[in-house]
């Protein structure tokens, strides 16, 4: 993160948290919920005191009260996984902050998982995260550990000339869906045409988060 | 949701929490993060005790502890809004709880609004999701107010005919750069066919939760 770019967010953040007016808990302390900016994966839940949420409103990155070592916590100073502030809300009863972060390294747990929600019943299993980022996961799973009963087995078997003739026919039918103004096709076609994307994205190996980073870009 | 849905749920909820290995703080607590399921957004935050954990695993709906009531809180038994649960998970400290849900009504906060975390400097503000929905509530909000600078607001004005034109000139680009495997030129024209087609989308009145709904359903 640039200087500038750094010094306007922390304007922006400034403006809208009132750190006085956050309802902390009896030890002077409110949770804080903190979620990737590209696919709404949560990452991690840390405390925050008022000192703590004023210095991530002044840096732009994430500061937490660790209850443990009894000490503002620099999110990343040692390990280098700095999580920069995209942006800061409280809920309806100022008791609870949500934080959205662009996580260096994408690692925010101190096991060197992605997320600190990492684990179902003892096996490591990527967290909850948008429907596109989900089924991507799965398709790179069928990928890496193929099964011949599994139709993006057979597709990804294929190879690019199997998997993008269907990029050419499902957005064939995105078009006749639209221009008949089908909403159930629409539906439907639309996430066929995004189905195959992902094959094709994860046969090249090319990150759906590759993506999101570019629309995001665009944003700005 | 079936009787047999909700077994089946309960079932793996049970083995997936052991309830006695929470760590619970000092008032037999532990902060849930309630997430929706389809597009990761952040719904609310409430507190569990061992009952409400236990009731929330038996049951497949989100019961939580109320500290202003000191009661067990079934949430949506009064307003319908309950929240049916998809997955569970506790974080590397155990104390800390992720809950994905599908919200009946797509209403989880007491005001009326999708999510608890609803506004920014006292605006409503759709809350934080994965980057195609955030996208695609930009682009709605161009389609509602209309701004002749935009390019996204020409889009809408040209049409059906426009519109299309792009997704059919924008998978012939996402084909050839999945050919030349050219890691950027994929990511870049990926982006652009997602962007044309959440433009379509949002052009029909189509939303893009209802393309995930599809996507989820076939998982199953």
């Amino acid at each position: 993160m640039s200087i500038s770019e750094s010094l306007s967010c922390s304007v922006s953040f400034q403006s809208a948290i009132p750190v006085e007016q956050i309802r902390y808990n009896e030890q002077g302390l409110v949770p804080a919920i903190v979620q990737d900016y590209l696919d709404g994966t949560v990452l991690m839940m840390a405390w925050m005191n008022r000192e703590s949420l004023q210095k991530t409103l002044e840096t732009g990155q994430t500061w937490f009260w660790s209850r443990s070592r009894s000490e503002l916590w620099h999110k990343g100073a040692t390990s280098g996984h700095v999580q920069q502030v995209q942006s800061i809300r409280y809920d309806c009863d100022s008791d609870a902050l949500l934080v959205t972060v662009k996580q260096i390294g994408d690692i925010a747990c101190h096991t060197g998982e992605r997320s600190c929600f990492h684990q179902v019943e003892g096996t490591i299993q990527a967290p909850p995260a948008d429907t596109l980022s989900q089924v991507y996961t799965v398709i790179c799973d069928r990928r890496d550990h193929p099964n011949l009963e599994s139709y993006t087995c057979k597709l990804l078997a294929g190879g690019d000339n199997k998997i993008l003739k269907k990029i050419g026919e499902e957005s064939a039918e995105v078009v006749m869906a639209f221009k008949d103004d089908d909403k159930e096709a629409i539906a439907n076609e639309v996430a066929d045409l995004l189905y195959h994307t992902l094959v094709a994205l994860a046969a090249h190996q090319v990150d759906i988060k590759a993506v999101y980073r570019r629309l995001q870009d665009r944003r700005r």
